[in-house]
C-alpha cells in the first residue's frame, strides 16, 4: 500500500491499541472464529517494533480463559497486555474501600479472588447472561437502595451483541435499569470511559497523540479514544455498519476494511 | 370534621377518582388485607352521591380477577369503575392496527383475549415480574429491533414496590432497560399518563376541576392527576413517606392520614 495524505496523522503513531471481538475475531458457537488475515496482522504488529495492547470490554471470561480462547485461533497474546474491566474496577474498589455486591458472569468471579464482598456498599455489574434474572436483580437492587448513597459500576454500556444464536441485550441495558431505580449514575469501567484508557496510556508510557486505537465500535472505540486524544480507526468487520460512516457524532479518523488493512496503513504511513 | 380554609378547592368536587393499592389495601400474601377504615370509607362516598371511579396500575391479574380479590377483603366494586393499564391498551392497539408481542403475567393474559399477535409490529410490557428473564427480554429486545420503526408500549412506569419478602422492581425499570436497548421512547399507559386520566373523566362525564384524585403516589396519582387539571389528595398509607411532603417537584393540594380522613375532608368540604 502507497502512503496516503488522508493517513499522514499515523506517521507519529508509535503505539496501537487493538479491540478484540469484531477485530481479532467474531464471537460464536466453541468460543468463535479468527476473522480472515487477523492472525497474521498481530504477528506484524509485533514485529514491527511499535507498542501494542490490547483492550476489550468482555466480562464473560477471566483474562487468562479469554487468552486461552485466543490462543486455540491462533493468536499469541500476552496476558499483561490484555486490559479489560474487571481487574481495572478490581483496583477503583481497592483504592476507595469499597465491598461489591457481584452480578456478573460466573466465570468472571475469578478476577474478584481477595476482595471482601461482605457487607456489601456498592454493586458491580458486567455482562452477567442468564444470570440477568428477576430474583438476581432484585437482589442488586435492594443493595443499592439501601445505602444511603448508592454506588453502582458498570463493566462498559454497551445495549446489545451478536451470538450465532441471535442478538443479546448486553450490560449497559441493565445499567440503566438499575439507574432508574434508584435514582443514580453508573460508574462506567470500561471503553468508552476515558479514566480506562489512560490506564492502557500508562502501561505503553506513551503520549495520546502517539497512540491509534482500531475497533469495530464507532463510540466505545473510536468515539472514546478520540476523546482522550488518541486517533481512532473503524474496522468494516465484527458490528461497524455502513452507517457508521455518516454518523453525526462520531466521525473515525479513517475506515478500512479489516484489521490487516489497517495494519498495512500504519506500517505504510509511520 | 369542621370545614377547613385550606380545603376550600374541595368545594367544586363532584367527582372523585381512588388509587387502589395502599389506599384501599396493603398488598402481601394471600392478596393483602384492606387498610384500617377503607371499606367503611368507600361506602360512605359510595352513598354520598359523588360520582366515584377506581384507577390502578395493577397489571398482575385482569380486572374480573383483581375485583374478585378486593370483594373478598370487603370491598364491594364493579368491574367497569375500575380503570387499569391492559383494557386502554388494547383500545390503543385496535384503534392503530397493532398486533403485540407480549411480556406481560401470565394472569394478565385473558385481557388480550381477540388480541391478534401474530407476526408483532409492537411490544408491550407490563410487571411480569418472575417472567422478565433474560431469555423474555431478549425476546422482546429482538422484536423491537427488527421493526423499521421501533413501538413500545409500557403499562405504567413504576420503580419498585414492596410485597412482604421484600422491594420487587416495576415495569418502568425494564421501560427503560428496552428504551436504551432500542434508543426509542416508550408510549406509557396507565398512570400518570394524561390521556389515561382522560379517559377515566370522560366516563364520568366530568370536567377535571370537578374531580379530585385520592393516591398514595406523588408522582403517578397526585402529579398525574395534576397535570390533567384535577385536584390531587396524598394518603399518608402504602408507599408514603415523609419527604413526599417537601418534594420539589409536586405538591399534593392536601395530606391527609389516610383514606377515612379523605373521605372526611371531601364529605365535610363540598
Amino acid at each position: 500500500m502507497a502512503a496516503d495524505s488522508s493517513l499522514e496523522f499515523l506517521k507519529s503513531v508509535k503505539g496501537v491499541i487493538l479491540d478484540m471481538c469484531g477485530v481479532l475475531y467474531d464471537s460464536g458457537e466453541g468460543g468463535g472464529r479468527a476473522i480472515h488475515g487477523s492472525v497474521e496482522a498481530v504477528k506484524r504488529l509485533m514485529d514491527s517494533g511499535l507498542m501494542l495492547r490490547f483492550c476489550t470490554n468482555e466480562t464473560q471470561n477471566t483474562r487468562e480463559r479469554f487468552v486461552q480462547k485466543l490462543r486455540v485461533m491462533g493468536f499469541d497474546i500476552s496476558v499483561s497486555h490484555v486490559f479489560s474491566p474487571a481487574p481495572a474496577v478490581v483496583q477503583i474498589l481497592q483504592k476507595r474501600h469499597l465491598r461489591p455486591h457481584l452480578l456478573v458472569h460466573d466465570d468472571l468471579i475469578p478476577e474478584f479472588d481477595g476482595v471482601d464482598t461482605s457487607s456489601p456498599n456498592c454493586v458491580v455489574i458486567g455482562d452477567a447472561a442468564e444470570k440477568f434474572s428477576y430474583q438476581n436483580l432484585n437482589e442488586a437492587f435492594r443493595v443499592l437502595i439501601g445505602l444511603e448513597k448508592p454506588v453502582l459500576f458498570s463493566l462498559g454500556r454497551g445495549r446489545y451483541y451478536k451470538e450465532t444464536d441471535g442478538l443479546k441485550l448486553d450490560v449497559g441495558v441493565y445499567m440503566k435499569a438499575l439507574e432508574y431505580a434508584c435514582d443514580v449514575q453508573a460508574e462506567v469501567v470500561g471503553k468508552p470511559s476515558s479514566e480506562f484508557f489512560k490506564t492502557v496510556l500508562n502501561d505503553m508510557n506513551l503520549q495520546p497523540h502517539e497512540v491509534v486505537m482500531v475497533g469495530d465500535d464507532l463510540v466505545n472505540d473510536v468515539g472514546g479514544a478520540q476523546s482522550c486524544g488518541m486517533k481512532g480507526l473503524q474496522v468494516r468487520t465484527g458490528k461497524y455498519r455502513p452507517s457508521d460512516e455518516c454518523d453525526p457524532s462520531v466521525r473515525a479518523d479513517a475506515y478500512v476494511d479489516d484489521l490487516s488493512a489497517a495494519v498495512d496503513a500504519i506500517l505504510t504511513n509511520r
